[in-house]
């Protein structure tokens, strides 16, 4: 068993094209014996975004903190603690803090070989 | 997407044989479109256990509420919010709620066609 904290994870500022105080901890990987799927947590600053994007793999979302707007396709929702989400593969999306502090959301995708 | 919300997913009592007092609501599964892995939350009630078992299968675990014990082949270790754990596949495992309230925590599984 591979066990550890979120608060002992490398926070790595996302460089994306884009991207405004966006933060990412990887927190099961290929690195931890993962071979199928990988739990990444985000963390939003207040006022922060990921621009629309896509790509051929799929997202499974849980919201922990915080609120925001996630859109895919032609949707945009508003989301707090307690939703989750599965977006498609190849369905362009992005992401909006509008709340008052950080927006917090675990994100899995698949591990590619 | 597909966007809902934790409150409002069927809860489901586990049963399997030794279990006590657990619970579980599958918020992504095929039935969401997802084709490689699923997202569980699982509810101990206090006093709340899982025995010993294995499979072939991994976990990929985030500890969101409450506090427990979770073993895994011969590591027995303490938990609570913002512990994550990866457990090999065919590892023997198993979990006890040993604080005052419920125990939750999401648990991800490959989806075997």
């Amino acid at each position: 068993m591979y066990l550890s904290d979120i608060e002992s994870t490398k926070k790595e500022k996302v460089e994306m094209e884009g991207a405004e105080g966006v933060w990412i901890q990887w927190l099961i990987a290929n690195k931890n014996g993962a071979e199928n799927y990988a739990m990444r947590l985000f963390t939003l600053e207040k006022g922060g975004k990921i621009p629309r994007h896509q790509h051929p793999w799929e997202h499974e979302i849980l919201f922990l903190e915080g609120e925001g707007i996630v859109g895919a396709g032609e949707d945009e929702k508003k989301v707090e603690a307690g939703n989750f989400a599965y977006i498609e593969p190849d369905i362009p999306h992005w992401y909006r803090n509008t709340g008052d502090g950080e927006w917090k959301f675990l994100c899995i995708i698949p591990i590619k070989e």
